[in-house]
């Protein structure tokens, strides 16, 4: 259930607890994928997953606008990628969640389609579980599932998800070219310190991964895998004692 | 053109130096009108200018995702209603402008749908054109054109707009509760001062306006008209002299 | 009863729960009318409304010392200008409120003297009433009473009130220069949009309006027009029922 | 001079770089003195300075309009005390004086009324002058000066400068009961520290020191001390190599 | 060689532009281990990687005292954990890295012991390097080499490093509970998700891990490993260009 | 008792509500003097004044980790000095305090060993009382005792106290120059007011003061002092009635 397609008594009516804050980017993703893929993988794995939840529970769970903004700095050296600081999207994710609790939806999950938002996630959700009036945690979906292959940027992963979402989205005549000028890995390692802060000191095109690999049909496994996963979650947060989390 | 559509080598190889960033809401509107009513606007409006603008000139403007959620905790008292914080807000879309910047967008134009969100980027605004590496406006569609009838809010200008986008989106079954229960204007006025801090204090149901009156050839006139005036605006702030500008 | 005058045990003894805080601003205001204008204004207002009000009611209101310095970086071209930004302005304004509110008086009337101030002050008299201990609302002198003429910016309006409460605050051979090189109205505008962030964009010696126009007498009206909205207003805050502003 | 009282060419074509920021405070000064104590002493010392400097050197420094909110939490125990946070009273003294020194006043003596400000503008001061456009210190008055008796708060010092700038300011009658309810000394003290963080803790009607030997004739020797030692201050300043300031 | 033991003649005199600065963490490590665990040994790695890089190239690079309070709200449940916000603890490291960098050494690496800072020195790294006149990596000492076994909370591989730096540290009567209370993994995971923000909500004790498993010969092992992994860094470092790295 | 050396069922099992909080500073200390003197005479001092207290009351204090880096950007002109601002430095020792009275330990004395912390104990103490769960007061040892000399920086009290507490850390070989070099008294004083804001305006070698004046001798007595002083406050804040000291 989109909350932004509701209408505020439709809400009112809504019985759970729960909802849903599906969490993107705008960065670059390659010559070949869109600047929104992140936020779109997340809001069609939010979906998936509400749906999956509804199928077992019958329970319907709002799903807020996707934030498509994120942090990003580190793909600053590829055009079109936007980003705001850490601080203020903790504060633009933890205050859209405190107006959540506000009409009673106080378990929230956010799924988050972006890796660069993850320590920002972490952190504020146990902010929010210890400080505010909510119980909230993140699921980045290609960390929750069996993604067959590495993730990379712009690799096999998420070339084959909006594949599957949108076959349009990725130009196929740039996927050539995209492979040949990928990064086989993320970053420039020394004793497990990755010293290359930005995307751009160690990938050309600003692809990790080869992205010839994917295939709508991998695409359609990893968005049932990741539905099904978020799912779960649900269930396991819908049932969550939370004496322990208040202060 | 929709940044978030583009790949990045794509955006590179765009030549304007303007930029739209739509701002939102996530908000009551009535028993009638979808909480993304304000979303739905501002996206339009932006789409509308933007075209129209590549009619005139022939230059294609980026526009980045719409920033879905804004200020509306006056709104608080309507179920699904969504905010921030003025102060992170302002951070949310100054900081978004900053990164365009950084990619040589630094004459961007705000497109706005929600009243709540106008002092707020109204500040910005001059704070990003003093301060920062760009210079910014904010055009709220329905301050720019003649709406024919009172703004008000889930009223005939917005029933009207979102009718011509998405005939669906409105519950017609709802209208006649929508205007039976709504307030004629905003707020509570004693010497030119409103007591009113939310607006659940003076409308029972949320809207002001009577919704009745909406019709979605009203709807697409303010289309046409709010992407004309963008485009107009788009042609005097490409044109602008800077100098007086910076700091 | 100016606050600031009296001792804290007749300060104890005032029975009211309404307080004044009158703010102005330093800043331009041509070459005719001293950079305080703003700040005589607020502080002529603030105590004509007191007076009024003590005259209906027999009650005493204490008024705080007017904030000198507001929101008026726009002005920066003229020289004298002062200000702070919008974030310090607001946190002044506010934690003053929050200190008059520890000693009872929790429903508080902003007189504001200046436009630039207006937005910032709606902004917090509604997190004020939403979230600290107190009600609070501002009153901008010239929003709230027939002007007679327009407000422009050193204009007949102002020029008037400042000429009625110290006849040698103006520089009458100053007056045709300062109406001569005047701007007709404030700003340049598109599409409802005003493209000059700063004042000496559009006016060569800072004023808007035709300060020649200005008399003691519409000084006069203007002031006890300001003083009977202003006690009305305090009539009204203070027999609000504020059980829907507390969170 | 009083630059709230000039027009902006006035200062334009005033040719020093200093300027004087008075502080004062709103806040108790037991039951025969006026709240805005130091708001009055501050103003009356900046006065004095500059009139001073101007007899020595013919240059007329301009006086911003007095600060009259400040640091004083700690007496907050008694009505009518007006305060604001550390941070806000520090970010409203730095950006005004980021105001004036971008006018190209940037050589600064904020001269202070109330010791709870002083450490404050202490680290503003070192802040300002390694960070900002401007070099500044602050001067508070009575520890310039030989004041002949101790401090104190609303004592002998202070009552006999309010005194001398306005008879009637001072309750007499109630001067007996001021000097037998007041506390000897300020704090209540350990191994050099005060354990009082609140002047309620110490005294029971505010005071702290006799008033009853306050004389209008140690006022004026207090006030033409102190202009005498703003005076050389400023000189000094105007006088001082700022190479090592700035950063 | 300790910064902290130097004179800042001996400092100036140093010639390298690198720097340590150690992180630690004062938190519970169960019945067993001290609460300054993260920080002795943060301190201890620190001390060996800078002697194995002097062995190597001769160079001597200064460590700065070890900051001792971190990130460890997670640790609440146990008595005498310390913790400051992160962002806090962000601002304190960021701004002491500063003031490394207004000396000169302005290539530095954070050696820090505690995996709750992890995310906020990953977050300040990048920014410090985009942003600041310093480049700057973080070594998570544990993260950076082979450790023999699962590190846990307080299990085998900390007890080993603290039996080696300080036998007497551990209390060896306590080790028997300490393992028996002690969980086997770090959290409660669905998903991919851990839904305990806290430790006490899955560990009894504090523990993770069999701290019954620790020897001083692991931890001898592990301080030689990590003091050569941290040395490698300092070269990698120190060679690094940092072109791309300045905005 | 070191809360760090401890584990967490010791600090458990610990009666007392008072905890020590010593606070140092990394800063140039002259030719002769490490850059961490503060921070050792700091930690020095918190030690023997729980000591003392433990002699006469059988109670044990937790005595946190030595915070190690302070407000000293007035010595950055000499290397090696490190820094944090003020407000930083304020929330790290405020956090760190409200962490403590998480677990019961609300009565905070914190133990200072430098001058430029002081304005920020004072205030952050007034905020902790008055706004947060604890009581805390702060004790900066050469304002509590006799120091038989003048203080200066790097002068004959802190060499002394160092002299005693490690006598190789003092170079004494440098001593005769850092006499030599040394500023008689701290700043360039006018009218009361200091005119530098940095130490290296009035020193050559950042010592104030005659350091050849030090003997152990006196650095004893200084510690014996410091801590009997400090038992004393102790006893003090223990049994300090805080009926008027919470909010």
């Amino acid at each position: 259930m989109q909350l932004s397609a509701a209408t505020w008594p439709e809400i009112r009516d809504c019985e759970s607890d729960l909802a849903v804050v599906p969490v993107g980017s705008t960065e670059q993703h390659g010559p070949h994928a869109p600047l929104g893929t992140d936020t779109l993988t997340a809001t069609a794995v939010a979906e998936a997953g509400v749906a999956a939840y509804h199928e077992q529970t019958g329970e319907d769970v709002p799903i807020t606008p996707t934030i498509p903004i994120g942090i990003a700095a580190e793909h600053r050296g590829f055009d079109g990628t936007l980003w705001v600081s850490p601080e203020t999207f903790r504060a633009y994710v933890r205050e859209t969640i405190a107006s959540l609790a506000h009409h009673g939806f106080d378990r929230v999950v956010i799924v988050n389609g972006h890796g660069g938002n993850t320590d920002a996630l972490g952190e504020i959700t146990g902010t929010i579980s210890r400080e505010d009036a909510a119980y909230a945690v993140a699921f980045t979906w290609f960390e929750g599932i069996d993604t067959e292959r590495e993730m990379g940027h712009g690799g096999p992963v998420e070339t084959s998800l909006i594949s599957h979402l949108d076959r349009e989205a990725i130009r196929e005549n740039e996927l050539p070219a995209a492979s040949e000028g990928a990064a086989e890995g993320w970053g420039e390692w020394v004793a497990g310190v990755n010293l290359a802060h930005d995307s751009d000191e160690f990938t050309d095109n600003g692809v990790v991964g080869d992205p010839t690999a994917a295939t709508p049909e991998l695409g359609e496994r990893l968005l049932t895998r990741s539905g099904d996963a978020l799912a779960a979650l649900l269930v396991a947060v819908d049932s969550r004692d939370r004496g322990d989390e208040t202060d």
